[in-house]
Order: structure tokens, then sequence, then C-alpha cells
């Protein structure tokens, strides 16, 4: 992934996703050539690392305030969202953007809605860093796990080394998102074969989502997470917020308003929708993507009939057992989240 | 309990805790006789009520913002405290007071410091309604709860009738935390006859705790909370909090001052300490208890042993999967929480 140039590969990506979702329009039924595939659950190669990754990720004070950890807006118990239009941060910040799901982040070709952190890893270091997420500083996180002997010790377990950087810390937190993949969702189990996986409305919904075009950006294991494109495609999308997408990462003005396309897996716990979760419900993301991507407005019975299809992409949650963190040592700077 | 006049028992309990102290202080082992009993674990009778309030636990939709969940300020990954001197609430406002754990919290003869709440279910009805913490209101929290058809389905299954009111609500909250017993700490193991469970360090520092008069408040299983006790018996405590304790509930001047006694089982992972956190450390917070309320100065070896007894009430932490939360319907209210 991080060879190809990510410029250069969503308009590629948009044409093969027409492509091939027009060469199976005409099939009814599961199979192998469906232009969507089954969640393969994740096969854990580092439990070790896994395991505090998961402590660092349910650690809030891995932020100035020690309120705030990734769990705050990436919630393991709501599809790995915060279901708000926009996060809280540090001091009660209003976020400048929707909470992307971490769930199956992994299967993203890049991460943030704009795309700017190549992989997970990456990632992980921005919120910390970030003044108006957890406000914190990559210095100061790895010096408050410094002073706390029980993690210096897990970090020279799990990676063999004194070292305990941001680097292993961001590592970590990517080793345990890894494994937040979905599997078994209604949906899979239809395309592996079992027909009555989805009721009949379902089955009409997938169907209608495939003819109408929505499964040339929405398609993949992810169903998205594998392009940028531009949200207001037919007609301009109405909005207050700033984000510019993708041409703030690239300073080509012709991406802007170029955004990752959202995975569908686990829609129905992801609310609200659209980067800037202007979309309450999934029938009125439905109809505004059916409006402004596909230039088509579909009737209460179709928009129903969609729905109800994506909510056979709710797969099986990641079963989370919540880690008991090392206390802080006497050494360990207090958080001061009012001063 | 609720049959005792709440204002009536600090001062019987006090008194016996002394006497029964003064009676032990001469026994230097483990026996049926130590004024501290092991924590005895919880047997779940309603698990379903339990999972139920497992759920609204770590559910954040019962505060206003969405944002804030009782895991917020009670962590159970921290001790089942939020490790700041005072908690953050609603639009980050600073809390009055230092957030209590409510690990073994069943055990405490009333709740709060001030131990307005009679019990766990009274308090849970406290922070959802208070402005400066979850800020949302019971009605509110209810209709919520009402507007979520897997939430009507299970407080219909776990209570057998329709009623979904706040005082559902609390009883499944309440049933939840009564599971947040941590038995089988070092020091129980010690109590129950394993002579090696502690070093000889550790059981200096029980000695110390006794013979000081630290039992005389810290007894029972709880080692704490079973009486109010006045803060600064023999030195007046120098705070800018301006918490009463017990007068403000009793309207008793004579009680101004007086806190609920807090355990201290898991001490380790509750800091900081007091009412007002104002000790970041058990040494601190040792040195301060001996000067103010015992009129005791300890030596940097007495108090080094204390602190290591201390470190020897950690017991087995709750062992919780995380809640996968029911989502929210087209009905529910979203929260707003810039508004």
């Amino acid at each position: 992934m991080q060879s190809q140039s990510p410029s250069s590969r969503p308009a590629a990506r948009f044409f093969l996703g027409i492509v091939s979702a027009a060469a199976l329009l005409s099939m009814g039924s599961a199979g192998a050539q469906e232009p969507v595939q089954p969640i393969v659950p994740h096969k854990v190669t580092n439990p070790a690392q896994v395991t505090l990754g998961k402590k660092l990720w349910f650690d809030p004070r891995l932020s100035r305030s020690g309120f705030i950890s990734c769990n705050s807006c990436h919630n393991l118990s709501m599809g790995g969202s915060d279901n708000l239009k926009t996060s809280i941060g540090d001091k009660w910040q209003k976020g400048p953007i929707n909470s992307p799901t971490v769930l199956n982040s992994s299967l993203n070709l890049a991460q943030f809605w704009d795309g700017r952190a190549k992989d997970l890893k990456e990632q992980a270091g921005g919120p910390i860093a970030n003044p108006g997420e957890m406000a914190f500083s990559h210095d100061l996180a790895v010096d408050m796990l410094r002073s706390i002997p029980q993690y210096v010790a897990e970090f020279k377990r799990v990676f063999g080394h004194d070292k305990l950087t941001i680097d292993e810390v961001t590592a970590a937190i990517a080793a345990f998102e890894e494994t937040l993949v979905t599997p078994n969702a209604r949906f899979d189990q239809w395309l592996k074969g079992d027909k009555k996986a989805i009721t009949a409305q379902e089955l009409r919904g997938y169907q209608l989502f495939k003819t109408s075009g929505c499964v040339a950006c929405h398609n993949g294991p992810n169903l998205g997470g594998n392009s940028f494109q531009k949200m207001g495609l037919v007609e301009a999308y109405k909005t207050d917020n700033p984000a510019e997408g993708r041409s703030a990462v690239t300073g080509n003005d012709a991406e802007r308003f170029n955004f990752k396309v959202p995975t569908l897996r686990n829609v129905e716990l992801t609310y609200p929708y659209f980067h800037d979760g202007a979309a309450d419900t999934l029938a009125e993301a439905v109809d505004t993507m059916g409006r402004i991507q596909l230039g088509k407005k579909f009737t209460a019975q179709e928009n129903a009939d969609i729905v109800a299809f994506l909510k056979t992409l709710t797969g099986d949650q990641p079963r989370i057992s919540l880690p008991i963190l090392p206390p802080s040592s006497d050494a360990t700077k207090r958080p001061q989240p009012f001063d």
C-alpha cells in the first residue's frame, strides 16, 4: 500500500469500482463474484503486544487531562465510535469532524477522513498530540509511561529492548486495533452461501444497493475505506463543516471535498453519518447519498430496503475484557485538567 | 441499615472502633479477632439485572452530552476511580469533590463522602441529574432508554413488568455495582492464615497501623466506609475545598467536616487521596493522617512500612467484559454536547 501514490489511487479505484459493479449488476445470488467480501477474522500473531496495546487504548493518562482515552471517541461499546456529530476534546473543545469507527479500520487504504495517516500506527499518534483532542505531546505521553514501572517492564517484555518511545506506543495501539474486526455479519453468512441468513427485504435492499451504484464506492470487504471520493458528486453537499478533505493533504485543489469513503460495516451502530455527522439516521443518510452522489431519489420503500440491508452488516463485535491499568507511581506527573 | 439514624451512628461506631482496636492491639498474628476482615466474594442472585446494570454503567447516553458515563469518573480500569483530584463534569466543569471508588462500595454504611444517599440505588440517581456531573434529568434519561427497543425489551425481561422508570434504572446499576468487590488481596490471604502472603515489612506496617490508631476508623472488611469521622481531629485540615461534610446533610454544625471514612481497599489504585484529592501519594496521605488525626509524626521508615501494608490491600479487580450497547433508534433524541 505504502508504495503507491495515494493521490493516484482514488481515481483508479473509482473506475475499477464502477467497472466491477457494472460487471456484477446482473448477479443475484451469493458467490465469489460479489463486489462485497466477508470479513476475515483476525489472527493474532503477537498477543503480548495486543494486550499492551489494549491497556494504552483505555488509558486516559495519554491525554493532558487524564480523562480522555482512545476509547472516549472510538467507544468499543458503541461500534467503535462516539455517536456524536463531532467529538469532544480537551476542555470540551468541539471536534472538527465526525470520529470514524475504529472497527475494521485496518482494512482502510489510509486513516482519517482525509487519509493523512498511511496506517493505524501513524494515525495513533495523531489524537494524543492534537491540541483539540487529547492535547498531550508524544514526549509527555512517553514520560508518563516511563514513570510507571509495570509499563516499563511490559514494554521491555513485548519489544525485547529498553527503548520506550512513541514508536513502541503507537505500534502497540495499532496491534490492538488490528484485532478489532467484526466477522460473521448476517450478510457475510449470506455471502458464504447461507441463503436464509438475510430476509427477502434485505436481499432486495442489497440488489438495489448494487443496481443504484452505491457499490461503486462501497465495495470490498469493508464496503468502503478503499478509495477517496468527492462528497457531492452530482449535487453539491451543503455543510457548515470547514473540512476540505483530500486536498488539504495533497494540495491538489481537484481533490477538494474528496473524503475517504467510510466503511458501511456496523453502520447501524456508528450514527450519526458523514464527515460532519449531519445525518442522524440511516434513512437520512441513504436519501442524501442517493441525491448528491447518484442523482437518484429513492422511494420510501427503496430507502427502507437499503436500510434493512445495511443493518445486516453488523458483525460480531470484538469481545473486550476491560484492562486493569498499572497505577501511576509517586514519580508520575499528575494531570491538571483544569489548568 | 436504613432503620438507624445516620447521625447517631458515627459516634457510636467511632468509640466502638477505638474499643475494638484497643482490645486487639496486642494481637500479632492472623485470626478471627483481627479488626479487619477479608472481603467476601459477591454471589450474583439476579444475573440478568447485573447484565443490564453493566450496560447502563457504561452508557454515556445517560448524560446530557452523550459523553459521560458512570465509568468516566469511577473507571473500572483504574480502581473504580478517575485518579483526578476532582472529577470532570458536563462541559468540563470542575467537580466539587474527589470521586470515591465504586469498588466494595456496597459495604459502606451510606454513599457519597457526606453519606447523603442511604445506598447504592439512591446514589446512582445522583450524578445523572447533577448539573455539574452528567447534567441530565431522570425524565430525559428514561425517555432515552424508552426510545431504544432493545433496552425496553431487556428492562421488561429483567423486571417482569412494562414499567421503565428511574427506579428500575438505578436498581439495575446498583445490582451491577454490588458485584464490584475485590476479594483475595494478599492481606486477606494473610488474614485467612497464609503467613507468607505478606512480607515482614508489610506485617510491621499492619502492626503500626493498629498500634497507631489508624484502625480506629479504618476497620471492618472495607477498612473504612462504616463511620463518619471529623477530618482534622487533632490538627485542623487546611483546604480550599468548600465541602462541609456531614453537617450539610444533617444540619448539625457539630458534624462539620465529618466525612465518611474512605475504604483503604485498593488504595494503591485510587490516588489522589482525601475528599479534596490533595494528597497525590500514599506517603503523603499517611503523613497527613498521622498528623491531623492522630497527632503523630511517622518516621520515614514507619511511613514506608504502613504504605507497604496498604499496598497489600489490592484485591482481585472485577473482570469486566465490555458491554455492547443497544444502538439508538431513529426516535432517540440525539445529544447536543455543545449547545
